[in-house]
């Protein structure tokens, strides 16, 4: 039977929430994983040397036995020099919300003036922690990550030394910036490479495809899937899977988020295997991230293996993307 | 208080159902409108005479007290002209689907083969029975409006006496149409005069709002308002007022549909208002419908008065267009 070997893993954009859901989900991702950048919008959000080292603790004690590095992240705000110093070691990244472009993220930056963040971004290109962002504005919904290109290059412009990551991005305009500025990188999800919007309102509605940014059109699918395919060096696989309890997902006004952490490896290989192009996955999914954030995570072995996998209904009430479908490949060993 | 004065108010797309559902939904249209074109897509769909007599006699047993004349239409098919000579006094349209494009449109047309259409369309064209249509391809749910332009456009050359509705139009483009082919007509929902993408999936998932074809973007609301204030004569209201049980709106996997019959006249009183058009309102609500269709219905008058007006969070389990909100317009008095 057909098997492919993926080494360290790395999910560059996840969210493990807290108390009981953080126990249910954390362990997915231990398992499959290497390690992953932690999203910090909890509410309220993380943005002490406190907050990070009892939210690291409180993911470790999920997953005891595994071989699992979470890489915590602070909400930015506008800190100072001193206070980043004192974080720097404890943090891979800070992460950057517009103001209640998405879930929990009411405590994020209203508006991007330049001079007033020139400390805090100085700062960090200078200790050289990289800054991910949520790359919306607050337009239309199909236009909100486009016309976010333009505060990308103000960022990247004004801070040329700084790591800026695109995060989950969804568009062709977000593909094309990458070529565009030396210090802009990505983040994929594994939904943007198989979802557009017909997929949340084209036919019935479907809240467990619905997320922020929103799956967009189909040329835009194209091009994320070609630069995710040709593992291009400055992208990385990030899920943002997002757990909701299917309660949440399921009634009227539902949160945004796509559940996508136990079955991304399984889902990329089918991708990676359908255009001919697995050779590239390790790449994606862990060579490129090690290179642009240099981490070097502990080893661990995914074996997967070519053979049918019926995606299970729910995780502990989570449901995930694609549930009950079957897919071309399961995960074999890890070691 | 301000008051505003409707003269035969006419709802030229509206969907009614059957049994319980057009129990509970008929009064609700035949109290305030002195008329409805109802649509033929029930399971089955409306395709005999039998058909038709039966539905219309159904729809009056459940408005026995009001004047109301439903409109009645026939689902396309490749009809015979002699089946169309018997049929055509009892009907006012006849309504084409794509085949799956939208609700109960399962037996609708595959595909647009001119000359297979000919005999019933020219047949249609000589004995003046104008043509409603559902205006949508199978493509990109963005661009299934604009991209069915050109089957307009091969409809209206081939048959240039055949007055054609493109029904509950959504673009700029299908605006734009109205002037580049005299025998090319449209309806307007009130929705589509106030929601885009943002009201379906810009915040939080609202399934009330999910309609085909989906509401879309600012410019092209903007297009659908300029039109309908200045109440172009080849445009007429027509609700595509469609009712389903709230579980069927709120569970996974929604149906695709807006309520709106029983508040449509408030709303567009507050719309038309807004943008200083009051005086347009009686063209877009009735006049240019009686012209269009060359139609005349019975006298009613219905008064609303500028106050406030909470919609009600559901009639009959089926949930409106902005249940729960407060609008500045109500219902008077009808005579």
């Amino acid at each position: 039977m057909k098997t492919h070997t993926l080494l360290m893993p790395l999910d560059m954009h996840l969210h493990l929430r807290d108390s009981v859901m953080l126990e249910n989900v954390a362990p997915l991702t231990a398992y499959s994983f290497s390690g992953a950048i932690i999203m910090p919008n909890l509410v309220p959000p993380v943005t002490t040397l406190e907050d990070v080292r009892n939210y690291k603790k409180s993911i470790m004690e999920t997953v005891p036995n595994d071989y699992f590095e979470p890489y915590m992240t602070l909400f930015y705000k506008n800190y100072d020099k001193a206070f980043l110093e004192s974080v720097a070691n404890e943090i891979t990244a800070i992460k950057l919300y517009p103001a209640g472009i998405t879930t929990n993220s009411e405590g994020g930056v209203s508006s991007f003036d330049i001079e007033e963040m020139r400390p805090t971004l100085q700062a960090m290109s200078d200790m050289e922690i990289p800054l991910c962002v949520h790359g919306e504005t607050d337009g239309f919904v199909m236009d909100r990550e486009a016309e976010f290109m333009t505060i990308y290059e103000l960022l990247a412009t004004n801070f040329p030394k700084l790591k800026i990551i695109m995060e989950h991005i969804t568009t062709k305009e977000a593909v094309e910036m990458l070529d565009k500025h030396e210090n802009l990188y990505a983040t994929i999800t594994v939904h943007h490479l198989l979802l557009t919007l017909d997929d949340v309102v084209g036919g019935m509605m479907m809240p467990h495809n619905f997320c922020k940014p929103i799956a967009k059109r189909p040329e835009d699918l194209n091009a994320l899937l070609t630069t995710a395919l040709e593992a291009h060096p400055k992208v990385m696989f990030g899920s943002d899977s997002a757990p909701h309890p299917r309660s949440k997902k399921e009634s009227c006004g539902c949160a945004a988020g796509v559940f996508s952490a136990p079955i991304a490896l399984q889902l990329l290989c089918e991708i990676f295997e359908q255009y001919d192009k697995l050779d590239n996955l390790q790449s994606f999914i862990s060579d490129n991230a090690q290179s642009i954030y240099g981490i070097c995570p502990e080893f661990k072995e995914v074996v997967l293996e070519k053979r049918p996998f019926i995606i299970p209904e729910d995780y502990s009430g989570v449901v995930p993307l694609y549930a009950g479908n079957e897919i071309a490949w399961a995960i074999e060993s890890i070691e």
